[in-house]
């Protein structure tokens, strides 16, 4: 394929022509859309399984590990829960429209704020096909057209599932350009995304930092920034050790791959000798490897052979695993606790666990995150947990929006005002 | 001087450490550092007016137009409503803190939003010194530190301005880096500070628009656009013609030098033939050139000899004039207008005068700016005019904030969560 601009594949052009077309479309007409698109997924599981299986036969020449290869399996299962996800979205509440803000100022004039669409969204994402369905749902439910660059290795399925979205969207009388996919592979097509400032008005990168920091660096527009969490759990002093045990095992086991799992247990020195025994012999159970400071080291090590124990390097706090590994630190005092998040954190999900309300409050106070948990496992850091619905994905930046990225967030507003032929002196 | 993030000089470090002391100010301390500021500056007029002559006696080196010089001017009224706009900034209610979206989940949580601060913004500003005292003010009552870069013309104006503000806030306890000023006027500091992303989390440039451009293209950290209005105002095929001359006049005249000045006077073909001569005349008599297309110049040319009529050329649609200046045009539509708008208009501010209910919400509906008005100057598009209180700019972007930057604008939010052991299953 050529270039993205221009002739045939002028995908930024057809996505702002289209962008007015959705931000136009009542409630009623995106919601039918919606519907359309989970009927068409649903009636075309056979022919997405087929794609599928391309993509999975192909992906050992991409190296990729089990897990990797399992977030691009599609099963019936899975299919059957991306549609009923796009069916939920169409349930929820059209942000566009909502009027707020409104006041009446003492010269009469009626003044306030309208929600409007963004306009248009690009994702460019790996791997997960589901991500496709998820953020073309949410842009059009918010009244905005999006352009899709999914990984090489799912390029079959993706490809599959925007035409199955295309065709859905077509029979309501929407333009299909409200969602294009970018059927490539060539890493030139993710450098010409990046600089297509005038069709794009925001970039939403998913996957590794490493990537997600090439994005930031390199597109012209602006970028939601998100998705990369160091975690921390702190286990406070005087706490329900019952508790703290439940939670960190959920932040950290549950579901090691995503983002707002555990990755740094701080325990306080106080409760270090009763607790950390007693998780370590639950993470190791679960096969979690313990990269442990000295002082954790010497509560755990007389204790335990048969666990996973190592002494933690350096660069083990700070670092975001994805897996079912995890660093531990003993601290002598909330303000140490806090500290360390301060410097390791990535901002993205900090809990403390702890019976004492002042601790609490301080640690809800004071340490910067995209979202701040006592006594709950990070594990709930998700849009549809926090009441969003869904969520395009979880920013980690201060401007715009921080944490889920639901309905709302991927829309703006404009201020409107009625007067009756007042003048400013 | 040498490099801003070495040494000395470190003003990105310095802001970050100011920053978290002023996050966790509260209301009391903040506003007593506003009024310290307001005193000090009433206190020191002389020395003030002083380092202000300087500017002045050296504005002539650089070609400065008059009313470019006249901005630079502070006299005892103005310096009387500087403070008097500090003070105001004072009795706004504090941003910071306030809980909202809170909500309990069905699983027990309490979950919500807590406002908090951006943390650090810089601003990089051309010649008026007001804005010093504006940003610094507004900055700081939100929990922010600031670093501020002003105009070569204004430097011995923006220097003292900045030393009374340091002093005030120290005399109250506070850290004076909680607004620093970049003291140099060597082009390349501006490329330092675009650099700083690690340090600055906003960055505000306010100028023309070849200078707005060169901060967007070259900052690495999140740019907030706006200041560059080219705006319209529709005169309808029903409508009050003394009050849509008011409006014209006062949107043109009261303050062309301003970005929410009329540029652009666009007419219904029908209210042409009486409109035109009339609103032709006061505008001349005020001094405004008139360009006008080929319709208009239809209308006007038998009817006025004296007034100053220019046949428009096709540059003069979608410019900022900032000037008496005005482009007219003829259209035979509300579409027709739109249409131009979305064609010429740089989304700030958009005016219809209109007796036509329908009309009038169709416009409100499609004109896509920061903000749209029936029946009102554009001039009223202004964080005071709008009950903000003050602002930091006009945002023409959509992400984050739109039209007026006032103190909500300049924070951001945490989520938090409140639990008692859940887990997510």
């Amino acid at each position: 394929m050529g270039s993205l601009s221009s002739g045939s594949n002028d995908y930024g052009r057809r996505a702002r022509v289209a962008s007015k077309e959705i931000a136009r479309a009542g409630s009623e007409l995106k919601n039918e859309a919606l519907y359309a698109i989970a009927d068409n997924l649903l009636n075309n599981k056979e022919v997405i399984k087929e794609q599928n299986l391309r993509d999975i036969q192909g992906v050992e020449s991409f190296g990729l590990s089990e897990s990797e290869r399992d977030r691009i399996v599609l099963t019936d299962s899975r299919i059957d829960s991306m549609a009923q996800g796009v069916r939920q979205i169409a349930t929820l509440p059209d942000p566009v429209g909502e009027l707020f803000d409104m006041d009446t100022r003492p010269n009469g004039m009626v003044i306030g704020k309208r929600r409007v669409p963004l306009g248009v969204i690009c994702s460019i994402f790996e791997n997960r096909p589901n991500v496709t369905i998820d953020i073309s749902a949410l842009s059009l439910k918010a009244g905005n057209a999006c352009i899709l660059r999914g990984g090489k290795e799912a390029i079959n399925s993706n490809r599959i599932l925007t035409r199955l979205i295309q065709e859905a969207i077509s029979r309501t009388g929407l333009s299909k350009d409200v969602v294009q996919f970018v059927d490539g592979t060539d890493r030139s097509l993710v450098d010409e995304l990046l600089e297509m400032s005038d069709y794009i008005d925001l970039m939403v990168p998913r996957g590794g930092s490493e990537f997600i920091n090439f994005v930031k660096n390199n597109a012209r527009m602006p970028v939601l920034l998100g998705g990369i969490g160091v975690c921390h759990t702190y286990v406070d002093r005087i706490v329900d050790e019952c508790k703290a045990r439940n939670i960190v095992m959920n932040a950290k086991v549950k579901r090691p791959s995503v983002c707002n799992a555990l990755d740094t247990l701080l325990v306080h020195s106080k409760s270090a000798p009763t607790f950390l025994p007693a998780i370590a012999k639950r993470l190791g159970e679960a096969g979690v490897e313990m990269r442990c400071d000295n002082r954790s080291l010497a509560v755990l090590g007389p204790c335990n052979d048969q666990i996973r124990l190592k002494e933690a390097q350096p660069e083990d706090f700070g670092k975001e695993f994805l897996d079912l590994i995890i660093a531990i630190k003993v601290v002598d005092s909330l303000e140490e606790a806090i500290g360390h998040i301060d410097e390791f954190g990535s901002g993205h999900s900090e809990a403390i666990v702890t019976e004492d309300y002042s601790a609490a409050m301080k640690f809800l106070d004071q340490v910067d995150a995209a979202a701040v948990f006592v006594n709950v496992s990070t594990y709930f850091h998700d849009g549809g947990q926090f009441g969003l619905g869904a969520e395009v994905g979880i920013s980690t930046q201060k401007l715009h929006a921080r944490g889920p990225l639901g309905l709302k967030e991927i829309t703006s507003y404009k201020w409107i005002v009625f007067g009756d032929g007042q003048v400013r002196e």
